[in-house]
């Protein structure tokens, strides 16, 4: 027998059960930020109670660095932990690793109550993290941001995943950790182009929230880049605490987290323009410098705003226009391949002043000739 | 620079940021059960929403079936759908398949605002729940369960997975459907061995939580095996019923929701010890009865009630005990790798009387003495 396409049945004639599922949740946790502070992991972990096993996951590039000191900083603590890795760069950000690591975990005994810990870099923390968000239905786990990037946005927010062949992020899920571990002492394991993609990240954060970390940023100046710095505590902090705010108030990007996309709306169409040539943190800078000139023109930006942003961007020797051999109608194609073009509007973040953001739509025709005019040649 | 492994910083100096993630969620959803319902599905869609697109997951047995008619009847009422299909049977319950999907997905413009609907039995929810919790970082889904098993039992609650070659279910996420919608109308297309495996769900939800499904049961007997039969839309909410109280209470299963397993600790121990040569319906039945003796030995289960629950599950055609050849041995052992066994204790769940399930703990010497006893040769 089959379905039969005719006849309707009245509403009467079925039981309706329901699931209820309304609940008060509470996910909160906390980002720490200080240095030294992963020599007091263990007691961080202790407070948050105790797992059945512990796996550091990493990359072969932080492991030596960062993780295998970690594991033993652990172990004298009575923690004894697992260290599992891979091949570092957003090549390794795939199912095919996460499903490797899963394996490895199911070989060693991993279970419901472990724990794993992500060390490294952005591709480190989306990778551990969405091992964690689906191994038996997800697990616990907790970040240990080892670049500056992660430790002011992405290891914040519990957001994770892998790429497919045919776009970044595709597969993902919204995950938060137990406990955000950032250490600026473990930056001075990296290279100073790192730190770079992190200031636009850190100088996104001071223009659409934080007029005093903008201040901050201008009085401290090209210094920031140079290896040991106290106040870059403060700015990481500051960075961090702008993201903490956005991601208390719109978990899951409906609403006001759409602000942190300033900069990165145009960002990641210039980043795939340029058949990523350009590292991230340069796609975002370009992009905030073209959101910087829309602001000026639709959301009243001031003209001294417009040139102290710019002059910022300059000093951390970040990009400050989009490159000469990416024209308006690849920004616009890749616009609209992100999805980011419905009904001929595209939705940007603005800022109306230092710290201050707005969403501002602007038509397909009006971005054009703004890109014409500000952005590419 | 490396990672100082001596010293430790004081609370004072580091910084405590907080995520705030205290929210009253609701993701209650409806059930709905009825004979030709399925015809009314585009309706239900509507009550919910618009959606950017939708798509049909399948597997190539049910596809001709049911979900091409759904397709046809979808598009009658002007929702237009794609069709996504892959081998029929557990084997295809893996990633590669979930990956597969996902490329479909992209190939075909499928976004955040998509919506997928999963027709068929537990493998297609669990796939097409698993592809819904994982792309672009969840996307809602609707559940069409098209077996009995699936409509009484693993279609309602949000479990989504597939398994990797060491285990099954090891991958997956807590992902609840939008819907619910189980049409008995699409079992006649199913053959009685099928329906057989539903029953040993429905006889358990009816011990663990409704005396009145039990005797409804017993009263209607063997030819609820035969096709036609108007109690069938009764019983499958009945059953569905009790998935969907335990699941409002306990959505991801630290509590109550255990009662569910009753029959499946030893269950799934004997799926593995028999090589998966029993399959899951005839495991539980088989599980249920060691689980309904061990419930007259511990939890005060009456000779009377015993006698009517074993009777049950032999009218039904389900087995009546463990196969001869698997012994009390394999089958700790397979309980020893599920985990099931912590500090010399198993956990199982036994009913004092017919519809009132109670979690008790047993020892494996007593356990073994048990399973000689009654259970295994």
């Amino acid at each position: 027998m089959s379905l039969a396409l005719c006849g309707e049945r009245s509403e009467q004639a079925m039981q309706r059960l329901r699931i209820e599922l309304k609940a008060e949740t509470d996910r909160s946790y906390d980002v720490l930020v200080g240095r030294g502070i992963l020599n007091d992991l263990h007691r961080e972990i202790k407070k948050i109670g105790s797992f059945s096993s512990y796996g550091l996951v990493t990359d072969d590039f932080v492991r030596p660095l960062v993780a295998e000191r970690l594991q033993a900083n652990l172990r004298l603590h009575n923690i004894n932990s697992e260290l599992l890795s891979f091949p570092p760069g957003e090549s390794s950000k795939n199912m095919e690793i996460v499903l490797h690591l899963c394996q490895q975990l199911i070989a060693r005994g991993f279970d419901r109550k472990s724990l794993l810990i992500g060390v490294g870099g952005g591709v480190v923390g989306d990778v551990a993290g969405f091992t964690a968000a689906i191994f038996m239905r997800g697990i616990p786990y907790i970040q240990v941001p080892t670049t500056l990037l992660a430790q002011v946005d992405s290891a914040i927010g519990g957001k994770t995943g892998v790429d497919l062949p045919s776009g970044k992020n595709l597969l993902g899920a919204f995950h938060q950790p137990l406990l955000v571990v950032s250490d600026p002492d473990v930056l001075l394991t990296l290279p100073v182009e790192a730190r770079r993609e992190g200031f636009a990240e850190i100088i996104k954060a001071a223009l659409i929230a934080d007029p005093e970390l903008f201040s901050l940023l201008e009085n401290e100046g090209t210094q920031l880049l140079e290896s040991d710095n106290e106040v870059l505590e403060t700015i990481i902090a500051k960075a961090a605490q702008v993201k903490c705010r956005v991601v208390s108030q719109d978990e899951q990007e409906s609403g006001l987290r759409r602000i942190l996309n300033f900069g990165h709306t145009l960002g990641h169409a210039l980043e795939a323009a340029s058949h990523y040539s350009l590292t991230h943190g340069q796609a975002v800078a370009a992009g905030m410098v073209v959101a910087i000139r829309f602001s000026q023109q639709w959301a009243g930006l001031g003209q001294d705003e417009v040139d102290r942003a710019l002059a910022l961007i300059q000093r951390l020797g970040l990009p400050t226009g989009v490159p000469g051999d990416i024209n308006s109608e690849s920004l616009l194609s890749a616009l609209e391949k992100d999805k980011k073009i419905q009904a001929n509007i595209c939705h940007f973040v603005l800022i109306s002043k230092i710290g201050q953001a707005v969403i501002h739509p602007i038509s397909v025709q009006d971005l054009k000739g703004s890109l014409d005019k500000f952005g590419t040649n």
